[in-house]
């Protein structure tokens, strides 16, 4: 058996398809899986595929195959499993050897295995894939973190495989240990903001204006054709065209209102929370999911509280703007939570290349990403998106239709919360002076914690505290 | 030398406050601090009560006065100094005694030392503290979480030293470990949820209405005569009418606005996201605090995106129906945290009773929270504090203040998160069918997450995938 210039060891549904991938581009790849049963299967059905494919069903068997210095890519969970993995692997494995976690993992995790492995110079390479199952058999836009060493090794199986943004494949070394798990966490949090958004435009279309969801569709699928543009309004275009084959009814009005979540949102509010970010629209979007979850209890308050929502004037173009304020307002947290973590971490992340791979392959493709590596590449007054030149342009234009939706949307009671989180910050950051002010004498008043006076430096106490 | 009944290491701000207290009680303490040179003059500092205050130049002699089962009470940074002075006190001791650390500490490390005191039968109790300097030298609010056997000894004296509401002290055994520390960090987050409203109301009536600090501070006292007085109302009447004893101008107008935190607003949200909550309004307040410190950032952010904010109509009464639900909708915001964590840390929190201890003494005390108490004491629908009669009432009365509020707010470009937070929670939660229908569908469409059909249990996939 010829050696094999990668292994997959996990045949799930993203592990499949990225062998499957790797193997179309021309590479040998050895697969295995812990159910020793699902492999022939998964080999006889990729076809013409299956030649390049080499099953095996030990572990001994699969790393004996690997050309060396050997190449790794585990698609399992990223807990236990993956502990339990690494300490029967490394055993079997050599100096200068990489191994890869491609799942949704813990950057701590990452970084403290890569440390654990360094000794025995082992390389471990955490890296985030984007894409979901389409994605990763036919091009995901992947985050890679790890040695420069892994980086050589991986570069031209990753470069083949990857999604395109004209010619140019969307995968990059973002960083040393975590930074492409942190990267992709981020990742999925600004998805988290941007589908909330999406959802909270159709809820005021369906619910304030009596669009038809077919109709709210049509709307996607126009401003899939202009600057919002994006894999996420294009799919919701697509879904809400669907109607439910068992009742004929819209196929989104039988779907519970209950969403469901797996962490990574929640890492990334987690994260920038302890560097002392606020990241108020991914809180908001996973805080919407979170109450969506308590269905009863909404059930029962709207009992109580009354559950009235009143009439809003449907505006194509204002929604739209709105839209377009409130994504770059997401986007642009989530790129300042990537700027403390690297400061953090000492990662040296590249912004302009990052915002460069997620134009294709990954769920928050849109054609407002170029714009930002675009931004990224320029000049950034104290290193903020919202500063550069273009996009204080943009929202300078976009922002009255932002305050104009969220307006109507608290007037009528419907809930916003997404929308909202954008234009509170927008409206805080826009305040040379602001009301901490308040916060600081109070802090000063009942804890004696102190202040600093405007244009004084030093710490300074109240007149309260004179006369105690 | 008589033998004292408690010591007290640590004579900072609040340690010597605490400290007098007991002495006045009549109570024999032992005092010492890492810095000894202080604590002869703390003792002749305190007059007649340096009597009951045995001072102590060393660990040891310190230790020695105690009567046994012996109880120190350490106010000290809670991280490496607190593990420092477990790790130097814990040979001078026998089993039976207790320990308590008195600072704000995370939970997490009040859990792991007092599981690994517990061997010895040294018992480790986290207690939190609150009211601050005046509080702790004349009758704070106290939260213990510790053994029966602990709160045993304790008992007699923090009864003695607490605040008293309406005779009834402000002090209770909340759960073992770190119960008491984490009804603290939740308590601290709601007063900067608390704080925050504050400051907002007070900018609105600034910067919309032009008031006078000093007119605003009259509105706050009125508030604190009625259903909204508070400890945070009152000072902050208090605070607007200073003036600067430098410039003449109100003080607050010379406070650099640029607000400080140290880290229990922050816990909040970490732990309730950790645990699956969203703490959106304590979120949106700690987020304030997070961009308040970026203030050249806001200066640079006014020029390129504007600053302008339009006049509101100033209506005392209306925001203080906004104010109250507000207020409402934050402290619910919080015993929803504790429900979340007592279920998680099996602690069996008593609501009601937490209400009560904080009725005074501490930083959040409040009318409403005599109203929250008998609420708890009542029948409450899925355990929700926004769902009993009195405060749907309530709320039914007020949240049309709060819209109105937010409403013009967001129409005239002034910033309030945490008002807004607050309506946003209250709009998700008074929907029955809400827009996660939506989430659902996108999660199912790109990565196969399934959902739940309304009204039909398991897992199912969208007709997306049966043409794929």
């Amino acid at each position: 058996m010829a050696k094999a210039q990668i292994g997959v060891y996990g045949l799930g549904t993203m592990g499949s398809a990225l062998a499957l991938n790797m193997a179309e581009k021309g590479f040998e790849v050895a697969v295995t899986n812990r159910e020793t049963d699902w492999i022939a299967g998964f080999v006889e059905e990729a076809g013409a595929l299956g030649g390049k494919l080499h099953a095996h069903d030990t572990l001994e068997g699969f790393v004996a195959n690997l050309a060396a210095p050997r190449v790794i890519l585990f698609m399992i969970p990223s807990g236990a499993p993956m502990d339990a993995m690494i300490d029967a692997v490394v055993p079997l494995l050599a100096a200068g050897d990489t191994i890869i976690d491609g799942g949704n993992a813990d950057f701590h995790l990452t970084r403290r295995r890569s440390a654990a492995l360094a000794g025995q110079d082992i390389h471990f390479v955490g890296m985030g894939v984007s894409g979901g199952e389409k994605g990763a058999r036919h091009g995901p836009s992947m985050m890679v973190g790890g040695t420069e060493h892994s980086w050589q090794q991986l570069k031209p199986i990753l470069r083949a495989i990857a999604a395109q943004y004209e010619g140019e494949p969307c995968v990059a070394h973002l960083g040393p240990d975590g930074a492409g798990h942190f990267v992709k966490t981020v990742h999925n949090g600004i998805e988290y903001a941007d589908m909330q958004m999406i959802a909270e435009i159709y809820s005021l279309l369906r619910n304030g204006a009596a669009w038809a969801p077919a109709e709210i569709g049509q709307l996607f699928a126009e401003w899939n054709k202009g600057p919002l543009r994006s894999y996420l309004v294009e799919i919701t275009a697509d879904i809400l065209q669907y109607h439910d084959p068992e009742t004929g009814h819209p196929m989104v009005d039988v779907i519970k209102d209950a969403a469901g979540q797996k962490g990574t949102g929640r890492w990334t509010v987690i994260e920038a929370q302890k560097m002392g970010q606020a990241a108020s629209m991914i809180e908001a979007a996973v805080g919407a999911r979170a109450w969506s979850s308590e269905k009863e209890t909404r059930q029962t308050a709207q009992e109580k509280l009354g559950g009235a929502r009143g009439a809003i004037e449907a505006d194509g173009a204002t929604l739209a703007d709105a839209m377009m304020a409130a994504r770059i307002l997401g986007y642009a947290q989530g790129f300042r939570i990537l700027a403390a973590a690297s400061a953090e971490y000492d990662w040296q992340l590249d912004f302009a290349r990052i915002a460069e791979i997620w134009r294709a392959g990954c769920i928050i493709r849109s054609a407002l990403l170029d714009d930002i590596a675009s931004a990224f590449r320029g000049e950034l007054l104290h290193g903020e998106l919202i500063l550069s030149p273009s996009f204080t342009e943009t929202l300078g234009r976009t922002l009255p239709a932002l305050r104009a939706v969220v307006g109507a949307a608290v007037a009528q009671g419907h809930a916003v919360p997404a929308l909202s989180s954008a234009l509170q910050w927008a409206d805080t950051m826009r305040q040379g002076f602001g009301s901490a002010n308040i916060i600081q004498a109070q802090r000063d008043y009942f804890g004696y914690h102190g202040f600093e006076r405007l244009g004084q430096a030093g710490k300074h106490h109240g007149p309260w505290w004179d006369q105690a």
